[in-house]
């Protein structure tokens, strides 16, 4: 397990793995059934006929999964991951039932804060890919991280 | 319940409401043990030490339940919500226990495709604000939907 990091320990170029999480049809299913409850993310079948072509996963069931990845893996700001905002969020190709993620991060952008000596904020770009390699979301982060004040 | 609508029914400045969903405290915890596991999401006690000074939902949890305000509201594209990307999406004030939810949709542009002739892209603020008609997220989404094919 690392230390936590502070603003400092953070550099412009520098990446992040994460660990790796499958997604099955009943997730998909249930995740859509309490936030996005649409044909082409509830029903095998009625998917079918669907611009998606057979079930896929909601995007935020992507984003979730992707914070959890994030969560769990060697990046450790102290405080926390925040997100004050986030730019650019895409979805290149759909997530389907058996898919296995796994999320990178690189850092961006490292900038204290001008009003707030104790914080700065970080950009991230974060790139979901799926077992294939291929990019199934991408987006950058605006994240708040603490200095480190002796 | 509305009939559905292709891309030539939408307007620029037109808006649809939603209904309200309320979140309390377990559904906070769950959804942060499952996607976000981080104490300000997780535990009562903890939460008061850190930046969000409280128990709060992840910002994930909140654009999740935004998109069930959407996709149960008046707004029914032919074929869906279907979300190609999003932009700027902020999470200005913490959403916490006990907040009743609601999301405002504008429609910024209209906009056919040039290379498919079936569909179109629509260009969406959302707006999800609290019961104090405080802003606790806003984004820009662009949605594929169906143009009106006789």
């Amino acid at each position: 397990m690392p230390l936590s990091q502070y603003l400092e320990d953070f550099t412009v170029g520098q990446t992040f793995g994460s660990g790796r999480l499958e997604i099955d049809a009943n997730a998909i299913k249930r995740f859509a059934a309490d936030f996005d409850p649409q044909p082409f993310h509830l029903d095998d079948t009625q998917a079918g006929d669907t611009l998606f072509q057979g079930l896929a996963a909601s995007g935020w069931h992507t984003a979730a999964l992707t914070m959890r990845l994030l969560v769990d893996s060697a990046f450790r700001p102290a405080g926390g991951v925040i997100g004050a905002g986030v730019e650019s969020l895409q979805w290149p190709a759909p997530v389907r039932p058996g898919d296995v993620l796994e999320a990178e991060s690189e850092v961006l952008e490292v900038r204290p804060s001008r009003s707030r000596p104790e914080q700065g904020m970080l950009k991230l770009r974060i790139t979901t890919t799926n077992q294939d390699g291929k990019v199934v979301q991408t987006f950058i982060a605006n994240l708040v991280v603490k200095r480190f004040v002796p």
